[in-house]
């Protein structure tokens, strides 16, 4: 059986809290998943061998054999494809540079391969949701970080060290808020949980008022829903700084779709209603409303886990 | 012979002033050309019936047959590859969309192509320039305004309808200076040669000393070299200008080198010099030292006229 006919794919999403693996098939349906929590591990060997034992344990499960499934694809945080190694990824105990794709290679039947996960996204978008049918699209991972994924003529764009698609890094605001990165005025500053947190109590203080204590992106959502002024006006003001920044993005790679996930796009027509009109009054005239801004259509709890799985499902 | 082995092929570098027109073969040297003012056209047919016969006596002088030309390839404002149109170019005569391709195609025996002349620029990069052995790389064309040419592993960034690679209009700095656009903070702005003569006033009111009259890149170029302290640093917040806009790219792209193109690029070290600087500093870590920025390799009076070539030549 050819790697392409080969009718499953395990996924493995790998991030500081927790390692998720699934079994999945090639119409993107995840069959069956272990978790191991990262706090058991101190170093790479346990971790690996846990890894590869839950790998066998699921493909045992359903009563496959290894001649069935396509790979093992991992989606990691400064996860490197051209050298299968983690590379000083700052969220996880391992440090420096760790080459898990061979590590994990030596102890399963089939390849292995390791992306980061806002690549492993935009493959899930590719092999599994709404850009099947897409060769220029753009996947925007909005959480903790702003990660990006970019399809450039049916391809992956890893630039030539690996390290392409780092749109949560472009500078948006020069000599702006000082970033996790050491920094100034990176999209991600403004348009991460906590960039958009920041764009809340920037407003209160601006405004007048107290933020409410502890506020959060659910809690900004759900506010907003309520009729706060002050929580839509938030979005409203993130809406702003991510339409530029993906305009900017646009007009570099004149993409077909760009399509928004994590937690963050819960907040729904909060956010997507004028994320539409800021991105489009950023572009190049001939390009406004060609570009379609969309959620996702990878189901929310398997995205990361397809997306691995697509790595090795292409 | 295969399109890959002919040994020649005609560039064409159409432009608000002038049509230049070359014979060009594979080591990228410009053997002959032709050049034909664009004021004497008003209606496209005459234009046409002229770049054709200029192309058939291009070849007849040396004594060749169209059997030994790849193809025709043009360079053109607002050109797109994916239709062969110039569509919509504020500097030419000829309105709204002009189905050049097809119309040059309809009076020569060899395929034609067509492409703005930034895309142009790259594609002469990679085949006759400094990008022969690269697969990932951008071109910058500095100028009357800001072109860009971007390569991802091996093929130029098109995009889903052709208008890929305007990084010259990504934005810079938001609700900044008015671009030619209708939109606000361009890349251009601020690096085209307007710019520059823009950073420069902008500098001189500042500083509260009066500006050279008629001051423009060239004069700020040698200003430079007599020691002019105003002109120095005129160059130097160009280049923290630029250096953002193209780290940009770069951490977008991840690209191996970044080249400069465009008269602009005579003010040498004076721009080069603070424009690493910038850039690197502007780049995420792991990029850092990594991308080169250098100048094109390509003979300045043959530029245009290679890139349009390259276009059937690659």
């Amino acid at each position: 059986m050819s790697n392409e006919t080969k009718p499953y794919a395990i996924g493995i999403d790998m991030g500081g809290t927790n390692t998720d693996i699934g079994l999945v098939d090639r119409d993107g349906h995840c069959l069956a998943r272990k978790n191991l929590p990262m706090c058991r591990y101190t170093e790479i060997g346990a971790y690996v061998a846990d890894v590869a034992a839950a790998i066998h344990q699921l493909v045992a499960d359903r009563n496959l054999t290894f001649s069935e499934i396509a790979g093992a694809g991992i989606g990691a945080p400064n996860g490197n494809f051209f050298t299968g190694c983690i590379e000083h990824a700052s969220n996880l105990v391992f440090t420096g540079v760790v080459p898990l794709a061979k590590l994990l290679g030596e102890q399963l039947p089939v390849p292995v391969a390791l992306t980061n996960d806002a690549n492993a996204a935009a493959l899930g978008e590719k092999v599994y949701g709404g850009a099947r049918e897409m060769d220029d699209f753009i996947v925007i991972t909005l959480g903790t970080g702003v990660g990006s994924g970019i399809f450039a003529d049916g391809k992956l764009v890893y630039g030539h060290d690996g390290f392409g698609g780092e749109v949560g890094h472009t500078i948006l605001h020069p000599g702006g808020r000082l970033c996790t990165c050491g920094r100034r005025g990176c999209l991600e500053e403004y348009t991460s949980a906590r960039g958009i947190v920041q764009n809340y109590n920037d407003l209160c203080k601006e405004m007048g008022v107290e933020p409410h204590e502890g506020a959060d992106c659910q809690w900004l959502s759900e506010a907003a829903d309520r009729g706060d002024e002050t929580a839509i006006r938030t979005w409203v003001i993130t809406a702003e700084h991510l339409g530029i920044g993906i305009a900017n993005a646009a007009t570099t790679l004149a993409p077909e779709a760009i399509f928004l996930m994590g937690g963050i796009i819960q907040a729904g027509h909060w956010l997507f209603d004028p994320l539409r009109i800021a991105f489009n009054e950023h572009l190049l005239c001939m390009q406004r409303d060609k570009i379609a801004i969309l959620p996702t259509q990878l189901n929310a709890n398997d995205a990361a886990i397809l997306g691995a799985a697509a790595l090795v499902q292409l």
